[in-house]
């Protein structure tokens, strides 16, 4: 078991890059190793090595007169230099299609946060158009590629060089789905419906119209109906045909927080009993999952922690289930869940460094 | 026609009643006659002739010297002796349960706003556990009310001595799903979900630990799954079976408008075309319907209008449609409703008053 | 008196041009005479005669039907060949600058909501560096601006052909103050703080990393400190020295709504009674004023309505006061104000429209 | 140096003892001796040895399978027979008032998070009205009782059998101040003002009309002027009189966070670099305080840590300064101000498991 290693970060400016830059400093193996964070560094940064990060985010600032991490212009010598090994991208999925091919073949491990290798099927991966969509290189990439859900795909992460981490509401959805799935109750051509809901942040960082605080608050709108990039995730992670499932997501007027009601009729009447041990055998090794027999979690559940909660209630025939799986984009949508795989990579507890 | 008319209001303190105040108070056809406000009053009020309105909505307030109407303390000698002849009841059910039979006695109109008589069937009333279920002369009454959907029932409403305004779930999604119902398009066998969501003003005037900032705010909860009780306005207006539809109401962390989702499956595959003329068909006399073929509606869209916004998406193989229906919940969810209403029960053009 | 008039609306995209649009289209005097609305249109939407009203704000649509208002490609020609005597402009200061001299020149009577026109001394002008500072043509114009207070220049906005309609902040701290100061209560020596926070409207329509709901949302910031632009029209209407007050504007993480909270110290010790007395006498001819003996108002108390509401507190000792003041910036702090002015410019009521 | 040691927490189920929970159970000194939850247990709850923290605060359960911490009902017997050294209260301030006598007569420390033993000045603590003023015993108590502000107080701290841990507004308020004041700077005779907004959280969490959603959401409120409890800690702590400060506090539309704007008059002009420097001195062992130089705080910055953020903007002639001063009212406002006096009490270092 390695005792500790060098980590990079690029993407540290962005909402999901800040929470990932928090966990992984003050992740009990990484003490003494700060990530190395690299990124675009303006000119008139460059003169003093760098942009601090108490600059970009204040709220990670230390205390007077402690902390001096900076947001270094990004190299490849910059991460041989410093002996990195595992390398975090949270960059924009174009970025990491560039990326990733030269970060393989300088050795390094990779955990990319966006959705550049999530999809195995080219059909799938249509809505992102990839630049080098259908090239060997990226075909011979995406086969090693693990979609990085630990509770799905625990042994195969263990052994990646790259990993795919999940969308948020993929994740959120596939872990409230599957567990009923697998185990054979779901009628999956009656349909399932899941009707997701996320906070402002999983609209990025950009200033929009869309994101202009007067146009998201006091609101919701439902968006990407039928056309959502995380719908390839569900089919492929679930099994589950393009008819068989609609997914909707909405903006909710709130930071973060992502709460996922999901619908599915059963085969055969089902007893509460039953379907809950069906979820507590699917994630009995799996300790970022909480299970909710007596209440329906809610989004302040789940919200700056790490964890998915989840929860469903029955019809009276038993017939029917509404499954409420909520998370937090930034967390467990996003970069807890690349901390996760990166404990899985090295063999650490699962849980190090997020409870 | 009748020119103008005495109106009364009790409830007025609500929120509901207070827009319902404004409502009336703007309303062209009673100008001048402003509404009777009655209701319980304290001891020390009752000295002053009863609390003045500006002090209990203080946005109702006129301007500097101006405006000095007052909460009055009930009784049906007030009523009859300022010359009441519609009474509109914005009260908790149960109050609207003993007091419409007095009112219709004393030979008054009454448009009721809470969920006492919606319901024509006893098993859907079950969930409200009325005191007098099964009475004769609640029976009597119940068989005269007009469930108050002008889109639905604009004509019997126009005859009603009691109409009882639908609940603001309830009325969302009914108009998104009526028309394509009606049309026999719909599978209902398939299953219908409504997900909807709504403002905290939804969940009453009363402080209690859900209606608390701290609970409410940053959150999002799903609540009364399979047992809310507007569900039996669903069954009874839109005409399905307990065991085709599938509705949960969500509380969002805004103070009102409701946002439904509503996925359905169709028999036959359909045009964007089609479904948009279904619509426009069912509601071409319909003056407080906005639909939209090009965008779908945001609660943004109908906040603080007397609208209901309604719009949809097809998925690309014509055979799913996702409606997206929204209102304010205190308006045409509740009291803009409630004056359509009294316009249609007076013979008054539907939206006076409302545009 | 008028009967009625032509008005157009230059800027009716942004906020204030919104609400402006509101209540013009429902202002009585004004009802079968629409507002003109000119302004920026793109290429492909001159083909269909402009931009319907309601694809820029979905909230002004009219019913299933209903509706067909217009943003029109704006040019001199059309305001004249549409008879417009009263033009409107919603604009950012440097168009106004450039626009106004047009408009008098060819006989419009102008009320501008910008800051283009609202100072009277070159040194307050200082911060907005307009591009004809110092102009023969400029100082002619300014020379007949009216500062568009109704509360304090009434009489010359009566006869005014260019009204400057004031800033947000200034009218919410003004209207706090000047009773006060005019009464000689105040000491002026010993400082006078006006701490002021507003909505996030404030802030304008542009996309920036300032309006991002995820910079605004569960935050206040204090920003402009000392610099704010508004500060000229304190020290010119209110009659103080630039040493002689504070004035800190902060962001809130509202829509809308301004509340300022301002101290003063009294030359003698006052009784409420002869505070009140004093704002009672100032205010006695101002139907947008609400003064409050028994609370403090808060924002809600004006938000979406067209008054200014103002409150105070003494110290014990009698020596010191807290006045509160509040308004919603889109409204009195903005358009319905505009309308007020329109009001006064044409004989007509001051409130008409506008209660 | 204690290795470690037993606490308990009581009033565990409010909002900073939620915090404070949850920043004991991660303080690495506390691995492996989780805090005594106790207080108020139902009859029916006794039988399952008291109510899993879990359900109290779902955030802080653990993971599937894991944790199993109980709130326990509250007896001194408890704490003597689990070994409790130091005793935290996290209670109103009339039930410290009752337990602190006999806390300390069993020979426990003491850190009470309420306003019951913070104010030495008879005058000062009239506002509370405690049951037991006057009395000897009281007296005693309070005269061995340590204000516990870390940045004015560590050395008594470290001694001090009573901490009384300092108000969330008087916090912001004193860090913000007391520098500037203590290095001679300020002219107190002509008044400073001290406008403080905090979030919602700081109402507490008893359901009331105040702390409905529907009041306290797009709003915002001025309340308690002149009367506000904190005062007295300003006066005693800061060095003023009564006469010489204004504080008004204002309730914000978000949970958390207090940014304070503090107004001061200097005797004589200064300059940024001599004020910062003033500020650099008084907090150069403060590892809890991060000043800033080149902006403003906003509440952002702290929210959610455990720091107090500290800047300010000076008047173009020095002779007036704006301090903005932002923290978290359940954290440096409360719960991790109560650890960093558990560290001083302890002789760990202040900021141990707070950074």
């Amino acid at each position: 078991m390695t005792e500790t290693i060098q980590t990079a970060v690029v993407g540290v400016t962005g909402y999901a890059g800040a929470e990932l830059a928090r966990l992984l400093l003050r992740h009990p193996r990484l003490q003494g190793v700060p990530p190395v964070f690299a990124g675009r560094v303006d000119a008139k940064d460059l003169a003093r090595g760098g942009v601090p990060l108490a600059e970009i985010h204040p709220q990670l600032a230390g205390g007077n007169g402690s902390g001096n991490l900076k947001l270094e212009p990004f190299s490849w010598e910059l991460l041989a230099g410093r002996g990195v090994e595992v390398l975090f991208l949270a960059t924009p999925h174009e970025q990491s299609r560039q990326w990733v091919p030269e970060a393989l073949a300088r050795g390094l491990r990779v955990i990319d946060l966006s959705g550049a290798w999530r999809l195995t099927e080219a059909a799938n991966r249509a809505v992102y158009a990839f630049a080098d969509e259908g090239s060997e290189q990226a075909a011979a990439i995406q086969a090693q590629a693990v979609y990085g859900l630990p509770e799905l795909h625990r042994a195969q992460i263990a052994g990646a060089r790259l990993v795919a981490n999940p969308g948020c509401y993929a994740t959120s959805i596939i872990l409230g789905l599957k567990p009923l799935v697998a185990a054979g109750l779901v009628d999956l051509d009656h349909g399932i419906v899941a009707d997701a809901k996320s906070g402002m942040s999983g609209a990025g960082k950009a200033p929009t119209a869309r994101t202009h605080f007067m146009y998201a608050a006091d609101n919701l709108s439902a968006y990407n109906v039928f056309t959502h990039r995380h719908t390839g995730e569900l089919l492929e992670q679930i099994g589950v045909e393009q008819s068989q499932i609609v997914f909707t997501p909405h903006l909710l007027p709130i930071p973060r927080g992502i709460l996922s009601t999901i619908y599915v009729w059963f085969h055969d009447p089902q007893t509460a009993a039953t379907v809950s041990r069906v979820y507590r055998e699917f994630f009995r090794s799996s300790p970022m999952i909480r299970l909710h027999d007596k209440t329906l979690p809610q989004i302040q559940y789940s919200l700056r922690t790490n964890y998915a909660d989840i929860g469903f209630q029955l019809s009276a025939d038993g017939r029917r289930a509404v499954v409420v799986s909520c998370l937090d984009n930034l967390l467990k949508g996003a970069s807890s869940q690349a901390v996760e795989n990166l404990n899985i990579m090295l063999g650490w507890g699962e849980a190090e460094g997020l409870e």
